[in-house]
């Protein structure tokens, strides 16, 4: 669905989440959208990007708006178009009109705000103009993230309940999001023999993401060093002998999105060396992706991923040991230094603005271990939950060349045999998969994993 | 020239720059380049854009770092990668390094920042965390745009006569991002036959300024609807008889901008009405460059193109009466409500975010005419300028249904006349026009404008 053609059942949706949040809270709710954020002057502003809570509950992506809920009611708080900007911005929907659009209540204009502030609770977005008038209109001090306290502490608890699962219209996003990321990847691969540096393949797959009228979810990742976990530079020249890795997703009008990662061989051709390693990768992310159900623990999958890794590598002569044992020395995590992936929503790692809040069940805090301090997400899963999953090999340098590591590591690791891999920097498989009622839907299953039919995709 | 490839030249243009700047003030400086800005979490951050003037003097796009500039030696405060930084972002530069790169004196972590204030100018940057910063540093307001006081503002005014002309350095990389805009143009034309809305030719168009590991400089307007003179969305379909207006431009690594429009008829071949208007629009455009040279008032070249669309117009029998007169009467500016153009160099409306400190020539202010208040720059040419030239013919809506505009202007225009011309809702050219010592160079003359050359080239 586009924002240009909303539809009933958009206002039924709205209507429904409002209705399961009165369930959950008894104080009024005010959220913002934010505003346009200049980039080198004030008039040539960053694309905007409406808070994800607004989205949430106001369906579109409005500038410079509030919502307040209040026992499942919806009102709007938006001013006119100016009449100046139909000269530069043509004719804009008016206030009332977007109000029938989202099925408000009522809708007032901005400056209204003010006499409907008592006693609400609200989340802090991110722009910083809005975030100040937050702390100034309610007379009190918005803190950031997980330093919530009170009502507000109260209510990003109460979004998070319902943010966690997701219904049919927002699934209906998400799927059209993932579908979107699905070509782009298989446009970068088709891009790669002939792409002389990694912007190109880039350019590519962002090409199918812009031509559907949507962005990208995150900074796309498109590099023939893999090894560099968040590498967001695409100035390398692309050699045969490599592998690319692209971790780009798309996120629709409506903001919701996808994230997809995918290694192919720039040739076409996987080394032996690398199909090696990409198999170990890709049994430990069909591993994880068959634990996926109900009840299931997410650190469980996590540490499924790891002994499948570690006994791959075990198999392939570059760890020794048992498998099980590996993990428990964080061996693996040489190899695999993240989590095995995080929640998907309206943001690509969802609701991470109220920091672990979302991802971590209440109770439950970040662990120590180097293997396990990455990890985004630790709840049992539950239906309509969307997760990734995302096994990786890399080999770091800052962690393999590393003296402290080799020392603790030397009768771990076989080091000479891992020279013999150096032909692979970093792979990762990664999908989008859903939390059904009996086990789960890969939203990304379109896209192939084999090794063999990657290498069909790079030369079609 | 690459950031990541950076060489001599670059150093000596750096200090060419700050010798300059030295001659015209004579206390220290300091710059800051600002810091990412989240987008819908802290961690998923709008792409990084430095500070304009931080670029001019530092060369490099360096996140949170300063430059401190006093009598021509150069200083820069930047923090090492954290150790742990390595891990997902790969071996970054250090101090050192970049302090190389450029040609610093001596180089200094961030924290000794507040050792070196004293009395120092600075402009404020864009991001508001930094420019928060700013203030907390300096222990005054640094105030936006044109309240600028003080040595803020001594320094804002030396900024701008360097940046006001450029020099080969910049040259080099205007050169470039106007090279590649013409090659989106053309992708854009090649891909409209075939696309169903105007995002799909949005997208042919970012692809290749993608694929050069570039940006856009500014939100993209790619329509069927140029009416709209900000058009900021991509979801209309395309008819074959409509008229696709795309104003795109490419921004280099190092910043630097273009700014380049073309109109085309989306089924290759333009109707008699559309040529008609597009042969007007051509020859303002046309008759304006031609103007440019040393000396000449750029709110003169405005005029004409004013007095050649209002002829045109006359001659179509759109307008009635003498074309001088009309101008004088406005009636010009019923179809060209807009400026002829503007600076263009670091930013695609140079250092606007001085307000119109750099527009307007000192003692000159935005006129409240209505053919004139929008126009950005009104200062006699100097070779080294690089402007835009672009006329456009617009049926505004807001303007041209306007009973009060329509009582005026009841005998001026010949409104029967115009409604035969009614598919020719928006046509804007615009080139990026350098001035040089003898008259001037066109930096995208390789993106054809004559009518048959456009049909050709969407039909290719």
């Amino acid at each position: 669905m586009s924002i240009h053609q909303t539809c009933n059942s958009l206002i039924e949706t709205l209507r429904h989440r409002r209705q399961k949040l009165a369930t959950r809270i008894d104080f009024p709710v005010i959220l913002w959208s934010g505003t346009s954020i200049p980039r080198n002057y004030p008039a040539n502003v960053f694309p905007f990007r409406a808070s994800s809570h607004f989205l949430y509950f106001a369906g579109l992506p409005l500038v410079n708006a509030a919502i307040r809920l209040e026992a499942g009611k919806l009102e709007l708080f938006i001013d006119d178009p100016a009449p100046s900007s139909a000269l530069w911005h043509g004719e804009m929907p008016n206030r009332e009109y977007i109000a029938t659009q989202i099925g408000a209540d009522v809708a007032h204009p901005m400056a209204e705000l003010e006499s409907y502030l008592e006693g609400v609770a609200t989340i802090p977005v991110q722009d910083p103009a809005t975030w100040t008038q937050q702390s100034q209109l309610l007379n009190r001090w918005i803190l950031p993230r997980h330093q919530l306290q009170g009502i507000d502490l109260e209510l990003a608890q109460a979004i998070i309940e319902l943010r966690l699962t997701h219904d049919q219209q927002a699934l209906a996003e998400l799927r059209t999001a993932a579908a979107v990321s699905v070509e782009a990847h298989k446009a970068g691969m088709a891009a790669t023999p002939s792409a002389k540096i990694e912007a190109e393949v880039r350019a590519a797959m962002e090409k199918v993401i812009l031509a559907q009228n949507m962005t990208t979810a995150y900074h796309s990742i498109v590099t023939v060093h893999g090894e560099v976990l968040h590498n967001e530079q695409y100035h390398h020249s692309i050699q045969p002998g490599d592998l690319l890795l692209a971790d780009v997703g798309a996120e629709t009008e409506m903001g919701w999105a996808s994230d997809v990662t995918r290694t192919w061989p720039v040739s076409g051709k996987f080394s032996s060396t690398q199909r090696d390693i990409y198999d170990v990768v890709l049994a430990a992310h069909d591993a994880c992706i068959a634990q996926v159900r109900p009840g299931v623990e997410y650190q469980d999958i996590h540490l499924l991923a790891c002994t499948v890794i570690a006994q791959g590598l075990v198999d392939l002569g570059i760890l020794q040991g048992d498998a099980e044992n590996l993990v428990e020395r964080n061996a693996h995590s040489l190899f695999f230094p993240h989590g095995i992936g995080h929640l998907l929503g309206l943001d690509v790692h969802d609701m991470e603005d109220l920091g672990d809040l979302a991802g971590y069940e209440p109770g439950r805090e970040r662990s120590d271990r180097f293997g396990l301090s990455y990890l985004r997400l630790n709840r049992p899963l539950q239906p309509g939950m969307l997760v990734t999953i995302e096994p990786g090999f890399y080999q770091v340098p800052a962690i393999i060349n590393n003296q402290e590591v080799r020392s603790t590591y030397q009768y771990t690791v076989n080091w000479e045999r891992l020279s013999q891999f150096a032909d692979v920097r970093g792979i990762r498989i990664e999908d989008d998969v859903l939390v059904t009622e009996n086990g789960r839907e890969v939203l990304t299953e379109a896209l192939p994993t084999d090794a063999n039919t990657v290498e069909e995709l790079v030369c079609s």
